[in-house]
């Protein structure tokens, strides 16, 4: 029996382009002589797809291209899909996140997923009926053992909000299970390539069986999707494996109860830099072509390490022609601030404008001299020049359409050193979960390794960070050197250590008392910032909740 | 035995002001002969804590309260208190949303809620174990059936989103329960008072059973508590109600089985227009001073009626004091503009000032003529108008600490009438969740009833409304009467109705399509906006999750 495990890349809430989708792959799998094609959970309306499951009418729509679907796999190929169906044993919530397993135009079986992920950018619960028996599924006398994602991270090792009484897995192995299924959407993170496999391999090992795991792929708003579906026997050795961030499929024969490869996919491990990176390109393309307000992005250029990463990586997503570079230098500006920009622009073959904010601040300050006058320069008028930039940004945005990507990075937005309705201002969000000591290593390795070149301009790699909004400004007058201050960003936000446990790593405690203050301070700052693209365990935005 | 219900006013996270506060009612209530006080769910911490819940040092702080608030229990007056207590059996979640009845310095026991409300505003199977197992809880030997908030919403009349296989108040009355008590944090909505009374007329009945229901009051950023405890004997009455939207208690004396009134306090049901002033007013207080940022706040007053409600509230939670008002004219704004602000301030006794924007507007189309060259006015110069008050009023904020409030309202905002970083900046969004036909019932009633004279001018009330962002503009050049517009956008986000139910309900066809399509298109704004105050069943904001 050959089996595919398939990623799709679907756009929340599309049902019909996700059905032709799905259909498309069945018929490759049909031609490929597959006999059993295996793709993601919620495959036919996109994850996550949160409140429109709350929509009769989008419900219904739902399960009518469930029906639409069983209906067409009417060939050699029996199609196991993740979607919703509805829960009509009266009491507790309308749905259930299901597998259908579809053959010969009939439905095979209905599996439900037993454990609801609530925690970090998952709501489960919040829709979802959970399942509460098992049972097996057979095609061609096969009995296959279905789980749906949280279903199999269930253990002590791989957990990290609470545990489960229920090991789903274990159970489908007692009932006889002699393969077992998983279908995901199983967001990426900086560890979770690793994290995936030793989590299989326990499930192999521990049960003796063979894994079939078919993962999404793609980016929907905040949350990126890396695939890395894979086939693994069951002594726990990955037999094959899917590409990373994008759509793909891998083959095994079933031979003597054990996966034999057929493609011969491997995989590729990458290098920490090189994940952010891919994962960052597929979040920026997928929101820009999805939300499809435009195809052309805007970013505001200021010669720091920031907006140049954030251009390459636009670049490197939609293509050079789609990118558009404003820069904007005041008095306060260095000249690199714009002599590097044009020097990176022409290095990505993209277009670059100047815009001087000179004559706009100069204005407000008139304006408001009447009420300002006497008091000192400070943060209103640092404020003032990186709203300026936001106003002339915006206006281009709104007059040709568009899309302003931020430039900010994780570091500066848990601190506050970011301006709301300034260089807060955006579309989305593209670095907001990359810290500033990872700007700078994915930067340098994008020159090192990727392209070879001096793409990033050296001085702007080089140069100390400065918001450029005072007389000789930098990061480190207010903030600790980058590399301490993400150290304790990251135990305190990915982590969720108290001040206390972060001192007892060895910073200084006036240090991590101050940092902390800031990161609970700008909270507010935090609620009116763009989506921010997923790159961590824990990262601002719809994943991170506080009052 | 007499029994008080109390409503508190919590701070989220401040576990020493809270506790003080717990044990001042406790004195109180030992002093006027209570036997048993009541207080609300999760008074300890607030509610709701969020993610603090996730943070282990937050939990042991709240540990050590519990066992502080315990041992002051020392008097004849016993207390039951909503707080976490940890779920030491191991698996699951790590924690209990619990009820603790304390008496002579002894925990009595400890009641875990069971139905853990996870939809709207809801978070619990988040962070929090259920329940699954019943016990009654005895004082002076009577049986207590204790319960916690969701635990009593749980019949068909009552739900929206889901229904519970299990009942816990007729589960505790099988058990030989002889009063329900139910603690809760549950939000004020509109219909909220009238629903609420039934929901424990209902149970009151069905069970043959007196009910005491303690509520939370005050408000947590976007959540309003408008407390509404009572006390209701088996037949249904209700024998004594707190005051709503303030810190107030009720007593009743048990006799023969049956409460008494003690201090005749039966509350009072307001006018809709009444209870929405009332809760925003209370929403903009315990924001503004809970967060402690700033005394005073800023509002950018158009001479319209929204800016003009909006400074009405505030100087009712704040004092006029406390208020700055700012008019802003430009080219296109008309003449009441500034002449109807001038009038409001004057009214209400606060401060206005008046600065133009028309010299940044020019000087930031000069700075674009280069690039917007040959285009035609459109949104792009709209917006800009709107943003340079935006960058006037945040350069204030920034200057002197005021908390800007923004005015925009519930219609605008599910529409997009209104601009990202411009009419839409602020710290507290006042008015999102009130629709423009209840901005103009409520600014009536406020002149009409509640303060018998004109307060806001009359030319602000009947102007028709307009942005005055281009000549002669008027909010029905592109929108549809806000009768009509009013009704489609509570249909469709309140009742989630479809596009074609609403049509149905006899709607213009392609009026609903538009209508909807704006709502769906502008979510991308709304992403970015200030938190807003809940007074709806549906809210924009941490309540309405959508892609």
């Amino acid at each position: 029996m050959r089996i595919r495990v398939e990623q799709l890349n679907p756009i929340v809430g599309d049902l019909n382009g996700n059905r032709e989708k799905i259909i498309a792959s069945l018929r490759k799998a049909e031609k490929d002589g597959v006999r059993l094609l295996i793709l993601p959970e919620l495959v036919t309306c996109g994850y996550a797809p949160m409140d429109l499951l709350e929509r009769q009418a989008f419900l219904d729509a739902v399960y009518t291209s469930n029906r639409q679907i069983v209906e067409d796999v009417s060939g050699r190929t029996a199609l196991l899909f993740g979607t919703v169906t509805p829960n009509t044993e009266g009491n507790g919530r309308k749905i259930f996140n299901s597998a259908i397993l579809a053959d010969g135009g009939e439905i095979v079986s209905v599996t439900h997923k037993t454990l609801l992920p609530t925690y970090d950018i998952f709501d489960e619960f919040r829709y979802f009926e959970p399942n509460r028996t098992f049972a097996l599924t057979r095609l061609d006398g096969l009995p296959i053992g279905i789980t749906i994602c949280e279903d199999i991270w269930n253990h002590q090792n791989e957990i990290v909000y609470h545990t489960y009484d229920v090991n789903p897995a274990r159970e489908l192995k007692l009932l006889g299970a002699k393969i077992l299924v998983n279908i995901s959407a199983s967001p990426f993170s900086k560890s979770k390539y690793e994290l995936r496999e030793s989590m299989l391999r326990n499930h192999a090992r521990r049960e003796d069986i063979p894994v079939f795991y078919a993962n999404q792929t793609g980016a929907n708003t905040e949350v990126i999707f890396d695939g890395d579906s894979m086939i693994m026997n069951a002594a726990g050795d990955v037999i094959e494996r899917t590409a990373s961030f994008e759509e793909d499929f891998a083959d095994a024969d079933l031979i003597d109860g054990q996966p034999v490869a057929v493609t011969g996919k491997i995989g590729r491990a990458m290098p920490l830099e090189e994940k952010l990176f891919r994962a960052i390109v597929l979040g920026v393309r997928d929101y820009v072509t999805k939300t499809t307000i435009s195809e052309k992005v805007l970013i505001g250029l200021s010669g720091g390490i920031d907006s140049a990463l954030t251009a390459v990586i636009a670049v490197e997503a939609l293509g050079p022609e789609n990118v558009i570079g404003v820069t904007m230098p005041s008095e306060f500006s260095s000249e690199g601030s714009v002599t590097d920009s044009i020097k990176l622009a022409e290095n990505l073959g993209m277009e670059v404008r100047e815009m001087p904010i000179s004559p706009i601040y100069d204005t407000i300050n008139t304006v408001l001299e009447p009420v300002f006058k006497g008091t000192e320069f400070g943060v209103a008028e640092e404020n003032i020049q990186s709203r300026a930039r936001g106003i002339l940004l915006m206006a281009m945005s709104n007059k040709f359409g568009y899309m302003l990507l931020n430039t900010g990075n994780k570091s500066e937005m848990a601190v506050g050193y970011c301006t709301l309705y300034g260089d807060m201002a955006g579309g989305l969000s593209v670095l907001s979960d990359i810290y500033k000591t990872e700007v700078f290593a994915i930067s340098n390795w994008l020159n090192d390794i990727y392209f070879k070149k001096e793409v990033i301009p050296q001085s702007t790699i080089t140069k100390p960070p400065s918001a450029e909004l005072r007389p000789d400004q930098k990061d480190t007058d207010s903030l600790p050197e980058y590399e301490v201050l993400d150290r304790i960003l990251k135990s305190y936000i990915e982590d969720q250590k108290s001040a206390r446990e972060i001192v007892r790593e060895g910073f200084d405690a006036d240090t991590v008392k101050r940092v902390i203050r800031l990161v609970d301070l700008n909270e507010y700052k935090r609620r009116q910032a763009a989506p921010g693209l997923r790159a961590s365990a824990k990262a601002f935005g719809i994943g991170r909740r506080l009052p």
